[in-house]
């Protein structure tokens, strides 16, 4: 019952989310918020005491019709969700660009690689090309882990994915990632594992 | 008419422009391209060539109902569109972070502030305040000349906006402003003027 929650999450982004027909499994230990609710609630949190200003992209709609009734705002009337071309989130913090894709998954043991999508990936090589921070911000649902994995690593299982395996390890994930503790406010204090993984030098 | 310029431009970018009624005046010493679509352009070739990794967010939009028919894509049946919170631009060039708004003007002989919200203007001194590159890029159409101007300028005129007042003067904007040659391939290649202002030191 997300309606419970005050937590500035508006009607437009629990809709996007519904893009496959099966119902969203609530983890009530979480109090029901995706990642990216936490994400935008941490961000939120980052912007209001000046930390980082990084924010979610709008979802990429296609648009097909409009109506613009006399007196009145333009309505959508027909409209289609369209394949990301980048990742979800970018921003600033500290005068160095910040970009990550944030993917959750009930798997107990490995991450699918079907969460990411060849534009995506070929994004991130972009980013670290131009010397951007670029990682993927990863939950187990089942145990509430978060890890921050640099895109370097997500790359490379990308590329050499095959028949035989679709996914990145847990165990390979805990060896090369960093476990992003969960607090109350801000809830994904990801900025503190970006300090010591980028800025420790 | 738009479809004689094969430059990748699909319906919903130029659709999702028609928010006021009035047709759009066509430049013909431009193509009839906006300065939106030459700066698309400008992207992807600073993309393709790995110069930078720099995007147009998507159009936010509200959305309101979506249909989810068997076997076939959502739907967004209602929706609406949204003020941005945020600036257009933003991305990554040589590790720092670029952040712009583009708009252009009629008016011959000042920028109206009315092209910028609230909003916006908080967002680019966030921006600054984390040491990321803001500015905003200007077209005068009647005469083509394309300025860039740094953030800081356009928040101190929005400032001071006065019932008297409520534009930059072109001669302000000359003085405090670059000059962007309009090219062939890219367009509007405001990295040669992001170069000498923000990393000629």
């Amino acid at each position: 019952m997300p309606i419970h929650y005050p937590n500035g999450r508006r009607f437009h982004e629990t809709n996007t989310k519904k893009r496959s027909p099966a119902p969203k499994k609530i983890s009530y230990s979480n109090r029901g918020m995706t990642l990216e609710e936490d994400l935008n609630e941490t961000n939120r949190y980052y912007l209001e005491h000046g930390l980082a200003v990084i924010h979610k992209k709008p979802t990429p709609v296609q648009i097909v019709s409009v109506d613009y009734p006399k007196r009145s705002a333009a309505v959508i009337k027909e409209a289609y969700f369209k394949q990301a071309s980048t990742t979800d989130f970018n921003g600033v913090y500290q005068g160095k660009y910040i970009d990550f894709e944030a993917k959750e998954t009930k798997n107990k043991t490995s991450f699918p690689l079907s969460n990411f999508h060849d534009h995506q990936v070929v994004h991130m090589q972009k980013v670290i090309e131009q010397n951007g921070i670029s990682f993927v911000i990863l939950r187990f649902t089942q145990t509430e882990e978060i890890y921050l994995l640099d895109s370097r690593f997500l790359i490379s299982y990308y590329q050499n994915m095959d028949t035989t395996r679709k996914s990145i390890r847990k165990s390979d994930i805990e060896k090369n990632g960093h476990l992003i503790k969960m607090g109350f406010h801000p809830r994904v204090d990801y900025l503190k594992i970006v300090d010591s993984v980028y800025f420790s030098n």
